[in-house]
């Protein structure tokens, strides 16, 4: 039986791989009348008098939802909420074993932005955070955008912002490995999609400069940007435009770090060998990378980075989610902002210590019990009081 | 400490009452990849190729939604979504402990009938039916009608049906006990809000025809219906106008069931000796009923049912809820219909047999582990095919 039928089979035996389960007995009229009426009038009235008590009586601060409108999903693209539901129904499972975190997946049948935003807000009441996941770009930039404006919990579209942050803890680390400075990087992200445009955002927080981007039609111009998302990366100097370069192979010419976000198979040995020396190579695209490992390291690379956990450097965004909402949970945050991710990526990288770090081993694996305490922690000391 | 006071304690030492677990353990990077990325693309395409494998593959079939928007909470009012969670995380884990059902509970941010509705019919993809709970009238008729009509998952407000279900079985039962047939029933119902609407309809549909209404202006009459959701029950037949009567006392003159669902100490002994010989009287408000079960027994009545446990005959949601949603989920029913309630209220009755049967216990105890299995069965009987 190779994965897929695996996945079916286990898939189809539990019927769901998530229960909620009850943390008081309901064994009698005491239990029944402390746990439910009439005695629980005495916290809803506690709430009533006072909103924040919400925390104090009820599940909100431990619970977050992961909502999804099936629009982007996975390799598999738009196939709606119905199909989306094993992958959320999985992040929920993965917040929970990896954080301690009630995770409760929601799949909307809508794909109207203002319709999401709207659903989103409603919801927000029962629960402590919101982790958005598969949501197709561009809409997924204005919808978080707009949450994190009009909500006090933290919201956080993991396909964005996951990816970014293990990116940039990377990044760090291969920094630690060849000497160079963040001013000393020149980026080219391939795709512009939701994670190509959280990636682009974070590196340049993280110090770095020079930032060339590629959608599909090739390198992005500051002339022509394709939506207003990234008309804003311009504006904030985020994104630098080089008009003279235009193909994927311009843009690596004499850069020294490629950022592969979108499809397999695009980038040549003598690509690579185009770039300068020694160059960061994360080829992400699933489940065929950019250029395969072995190639990219022939033709000079100092690291590789892939999304598969086969290859050494899996960028993996268990690494940040679950450390990330356990901190904004345990601080009560009301939003994840920009210095918490720096914060996250920061605590990923020091997890490699100075003798671990190898260029092989640039980031800690998805298994590594320190990681989710640690970017805990560090998120927590980023929150704004 | 008293009720209240315990009650408090317990919510602040738990946070909360229900908590998500994983069915799955991810323990290595294999039971990863066959739970999550990137095996779980076979359910999720299984899915894309035909809807219904979102039963086979996900949770759907066993999780409900607990939906309130905090508007008309126990007796505590329109508190707010905030202030209601304790209440729906209580239902929630009744759904839990009495019939195994996985129930988020879910407190909106708005108490706009049209868009409960949307984010009702949003929700759907990721769930098996909908339990409504506190919600306001006439709001909640409207919002429940549309959702039967729109949806395809069950969806059931149980402030109205619950209630109503469990009176129902009541006077089946309190029929074996006097001999009277549902035609020679002369029904008051005093409140017709959520519950009173319902009791209404079910009464009518268990055969009794005669039934008049009092909401907080008095006896309601066809010519000025406070609601178009009363206007209908008139339309339909259900409730009988009698124009010369006004008050309670008129009321309940010459009828033999009284149904309280409104406000506490309304009814004297005088007045039930105004009815007809050992009439039933059901007072169910809370926590003081219209008449204390003393009085009404001195004053002549066969049976008396409270809403409370510490009396005899306790008409309790908790004898309909868990079975019929059992049940509904099991047999994969689009809606909760008519007949499948008549056949819970019958078979909630049918748990006390011949023997047991006293004035003194028409009705089986919440915690009779009998109810919900027979109540489940009987709805799956009267799911249309």
């Amino acid at each position: 039986m190779d994965l897929y039928q695996q996945s079916l089979q286990l898939h189809k035996t539990y019927q769901g791989k998530y229960r909620i389960e009850s943390k008081i007995p309901i064994r009698d009229f005491q239990d029944l009348s402390v746990a439910y009426s009439p005695g629980v009038a005495a916290p809803c009235r506690a709430i009533a008098n006072n909103k924040e008590d919400v925390y104090t009586y009820t599940s909100k601060g431990s619970t977050i939802a992961v909502i999804s409108d099936g629009s982007a999903v996975l390799g598999l693209g738009n196939i709606g909420p119905e199909a989306a539901l094993p992958v959320m129904e999985g992040k929920a499972i993965l917040f929970k074993e990896f954080a301690d975190i009630n995770a409760i997946p929601l799949c909307l049948a809508t794909q109207d932005t203002e319709e999401i935003i709207r659903i989103c807000k409603a919801l927000a009441p029962s629960i402590g955070g919101i982790n958005l996941e598969d949501i197709s770009s561009p809409r997924c930039f204005e919808i978080e955008e707009r949450l994190k404006a009009e909500l006090d919990i933290p919201v956080f579209h993991d396909d964005q912002h996951g990816t970014a942050i293990v990116v940039a803890a990377a990044i760090i680390n291969a920094n630690r490995l060849s000497g160079r400075r963040m001013e000393d990087l020149r980026v080219v992200i391939n795709g512009l999609g939701a994670a190509g445009v959280a990636i682009a955002q974070i590196l340049h927080d993280l110090g770095i400069q020079h930032i060339i981007a590629l959608n599909s039609k090739g390198v992005v111009h500051v002339s022509n940007p394709p939506n207003t998302t990234v008309a804003k990366l311009f504006a904030a100097g985020v994104l630098v435009d080089d008009p003279d370069k235009h193909t994927l192979s311009d843009a690596m010419a004499n850069s020294n770090v490629f950022i592969g976000v979108s499809v397999g198979n695009v980038v040549t040995p003598a690509m690579v060998q185009s770039m300068q020396e020694h160059p960061y190579i994360f080829a992400m695209a699933n489940p065929d990378p950019e250029i395969m490992p072995d190639l990219a390291k022939s033709a000079g690379a100092l690291v590789v980075g892939t999304g598969r956990s086969d290859f050494p450097n899996q960028i993996n965004n268990v690494l940040a989610f679950p450390g990330i909402f356990h901190g904004a949970l345990h601080a009560r945050a009301k939003q994840i902002t920009n210095e918490m991710k720096l914060a996250a990526a920061h605590a990923i990288a020091n997890i490699v210590s100075d003798s671990e770090l190898k260029s092989s081993y640039i980031i800690p694996g998805a298994f590594d019990e320190r990681v989710v305490p640690a970017v805990s922690q560090a998120v927590q000391q980023h929150v704004m009081p």
